[in-house]
């Protein structure tokens, strides 16, 4: 999981053919100089076709400041990679070479899998469980590598960053002031929005590519509030931003990690509109050449999910992990996989979304992975990780890691809500592996009962009571036996229960161990609902 | 709500132009004859042009047996209209007349109103309270009589049926057995697809005319499963589901009470897809002048109610309404009126879908209503009321009724979640009007803290306590004035509480008596969620 990528970094001086290495899903990178006219980030078309056997992609270039342009791409496939440029500059025109991608370690970049789920570009199972980094790209370095050194140890590999700082106090002014932006300039009387600033993009990149190499994805988050009115990044024209995103899309789409967020509380910006956003995931759709997973994340205006270029739900709306019950309905509305990307923090702000105990976060967590979807952490604890990084001092992350560690040991498909519409905190995979969690209820006892779905009599299973709090796992002596099936359940043959400690936070793991073949009964009803007439 | 509405059903002969007068919303209709070659069902193309002013509609007409041909229309606003017939066949083309439509008591078509909710088209607010009777209109015309006698004294305004028969064994042997079809013939080897049974229609046609006459909503469901391969209802041919569709809008589209719903259980009709629903539901559209609200019942495949020929959510989805919060999370979702049309049934019914208590269905209906939502009723008791209608013998429907009086005497323009994102039990209207439901808790004392939305220090709410099962309303003796806002809420200013009674079911109503004009706090915050950086 946590294995470390090396991106090769390889700078092609102009007209070079020189065959390269790069590993499959690295980043090759085509670096050209020559062209000095005119303002490179606004009238300049450069981009390069990549051929291999009949596949072949197109990203676009940049410039990157100093006299050169780059083009980056990620070869998807293992061999011999030939290109060849474009642009409307003759020096940056029909320059051709070859790359030979190798095989590695690297994965490539995560897909919706499963529908409901998510897996790397070679199959492997990807559970996001993130976290909550907004700023940490803004800090010192030496806070940096606070954080990455905290992550390194955390139960975390996946973060939500900002590509654009928010407007603070301490980023105007004192020793942590900022000197680099996404533009050229430093304050809102000098930003020159139609020159981005190459600085400032190699800052973020080293950023992200650390994460990379610590095995965390990024959901980087390209539009955000937060501006105050003063430095102008949530109000730039229509074509401003639409620079922007291609511009994010040239530089990032090479970096296997990224996930495109398009904004961070949509609705916040006051003067973007769904439509705007519609036009702006359009863009990331066409000039992405891979496919990143993209996705918005909401403040009170849900962006409509079911939109065919968003590939997954990022959505805050804390009601839906408090209950049980939600997520799955949120999976048959957009049938895409949900990540409730903001469900309260863990903290003690004055603010009440970050005031949650390690607890409820730990239970809303459990919450939205029993109803078969993904949530991602976030602590404000004496205003410290959601902001700038540096040490966790919560108590969820452990329980966080603890969950993580039983859902990736969990079906390879992913949880799936087991008879949903009157089972509520069960997921799994029916027949097979059942994940019962009961959150705030202290129960003394479980009858041995499962949704009749796949299962037939004389199967056998076993059982483990997990405490979510505490962390520990513990087997229940010896197997159960299904008897008869009834109409919608069928128990143990001898009726047996299953004794639990009248605590909260208890979970059931219930796993298949032998008996007769899982095989669909004949004339079965449908999944979910029963006809009614 | 429940004044009698006389529809005037006119017969014109041929190239009559008499001036009739018939009351705005009620129905006018064009009868012709004179053609009777080929298969008018197929062959023949009708319709009339009504004119006002600048205003026009063109319904089409139909073929309704006995070489009569007919054109509906329901004139929208009062005065002289005049109209002029199209056809293909030379005698029916280019009859012309003229109507007047005067005033009355008809409140026309209920429509969408403040995003969320429903009015009549003279703006007089319309709250769904509907009960299911899927089959009542296929039934022995005593039991039709005596159900019609029951929604008199029923607290239901909406019904929701089927416009075709399931299959039952009852339908097609015994002393109840169906005679009438949609199509010609009596049984699949004679069914003609290509031929409409006027007889069955004009059946159809008098049921709904009599719900209109008890104030009565009918939400038509068009297509439906239920068929057990057996009349072939439900595997019709794309040509002859459009051409039903069409009919059904020319003969009911005129009915001021017809609401459209596309099917039932949609997805369990397994040879239609959600793009199938997509072209009928634009027939509808199409074709239905008036725009009468459109929608569509799920079952295991949710069709997105975000595409923009729905009008309103009609959702079977239990858990929506097993717990709290779900119903504003749908709002945002759709931002559309959500109607919970299927949320179980009380009843003792073998199947798990109706075997709700009464105190459970009124639960669930009051979680609905307070998520901002509605909700359908219906009832499985021995077998009856859900299918072919006749007496009620739940213990819901007076619940109901009571739930019903609270709710349109409650804000004008509906109930609004209050403070939705962290308190999930209350709706009404910020600073004026609050409804809050306990549900199963059962609290023995309620602090009186509102959240701070349009608030003032110094405002006076009274308050009443309802016992929704017992349906008492006990006010609470004095009135509370509010202290000093803090950033979230505002308490009683002496810190009062309200004494309630430790029982299930309960519910605390809270209206404004008096204090400082209600004003926007300046500067506020968003409504629902708060910025996190």
């Amino acid at each position: 999981m946590k294995k470390l990528l090396s991106l090769l970094l390889l700078a092609c001086t102009i007209g070079a053919s020189a065959q390269d290495r790069v590993e499959n899903f690295g980043m090759f990178e085509i670096a050209l100089t020559g062209y000095a006219a005119g303002n490179p980030d606004i009238d300049l078309e450069l981009s390069a076709t990549f051929t291999h056997d009949k596949e072949s992609y197109t990203p676009e270039g940049f410039y990157d400041g100093d006299g050169v342009y780059k083009i980056r791409f990620m070869p998807p496939v293992v061999g011999q990679w030939r290109y060849v440029t474009h642009s409307n500059h003759p020096d940056l025109n029909g320059k051709s070479g070859t790359l030979t991608s190798v095989a590695s370690a690297n994965k490539g970049p995560v897909r919706v899998a499963n529908v409901y789920h998510f897996a790397y570009s070679d199959g492997a199972p990807f559970r996001p469980f993130g976290t909550t980094l907004y700023e940490w790209a803004f800090q010192p370095e030496s806070k940096k590598l606070e954080t990455l050194a905290t992550l390194r140890q955390a139960p975390f590999n996946k973060v939500r960053m900002l590509a654009v700082p928010p407007y603070k106090q301490y980023y105007v002014e004192g020793a942590n002031r900022l000197t680099q932006f996404p533009y050229q300039g430093t304050s809102r009387a000098d930003f020159d929005f139609s020159r981005f600033n190459p600085a400032y993009f190699h800052s973020l990149e080293r950023d992200v590519k650390r994460l990379s190499d610590l095995g965390l994805q990024v959901d980087l988050i390209i539009f955000r509030p937060y501006d105050k009115g003063q430095w102008g990044f949530d109000t730039t024209s229509d074509l401003t931003n639409q620079r922007f995103v291609r511009h994010l899309v040239a530089r990032f789409a090479a970096f296997q990690n990224i996930w495109w967020s398009m904004a961070n509380e949509n609705s916040y910006i006051r003067h973007l509109t769904d439509e705007d956003f519609d036009r702006y995931f359009q863009i990331v759709q066409k000039y992405d050449p891979y496919g990143h997973l993209r996705s918005i994340h909401n403040a009170d205006r849900i962006y409509d999910y079911n939109k065919p270029w968003v590939t997954h739900v990022s959505l805050q709306y804390y009601n839906a992990v408090k209950v049980f019950g939600v997520s799955p309905l949120l999976r048959d509305i957009y049938r895409k996989p949900i990540v409730h990307d903001e469900i309260n923090y863990e903290g003690n702000s004055d603010s009440r979304w970050g005031q949650l105990s390690g607890k409820e976060l730990t239970r809303r967590f459990w919450i939205a992975l029993t109803g078969g979807a993904y949530a991602t952490h976030g602590e404000i604890l004496d205003n410290g990780w959601i902001g700038g990084g540096g040490h966790l001092a919560g108590t969820s992350p452990p329980r966080i890691g603890f969950l993580r560690q039983i859902v990736e040991a969990g079906p390879s498909r992913g949880l799936t809500p087991i008879d949903q519409a009157f089972v509520m905190n069960a997921a799994g995979k029916a027949g097979e592996y059942y994940l019962y969690y009961f959150g705030d209820e202290q129960p003394t006892e479980w009858p041995f009962v499962l949704p009749v779905k796949e299962l037939q009599k004389g199967m056998r299973f076993k059982a483990d009571i997990i405490d979510t709090w505490n962390m520990r796992i513990t087997p229940v002596p010896g197997t159960f036996e299904l008897g008869d099936a009834t109409r919608y359940t069928v128990a143990d043959k001898d009726k047996k229960t299953i004794t639990l400690p009248g605590r909260p936070y208890m979970a059931l793991r219930i796993e298949r161990v032998g008996g007769a073949p899982v095989e669909k009964a004949p004339g079965g009803k449908p999944p979910v609902l029963e006809e009614e007439l």
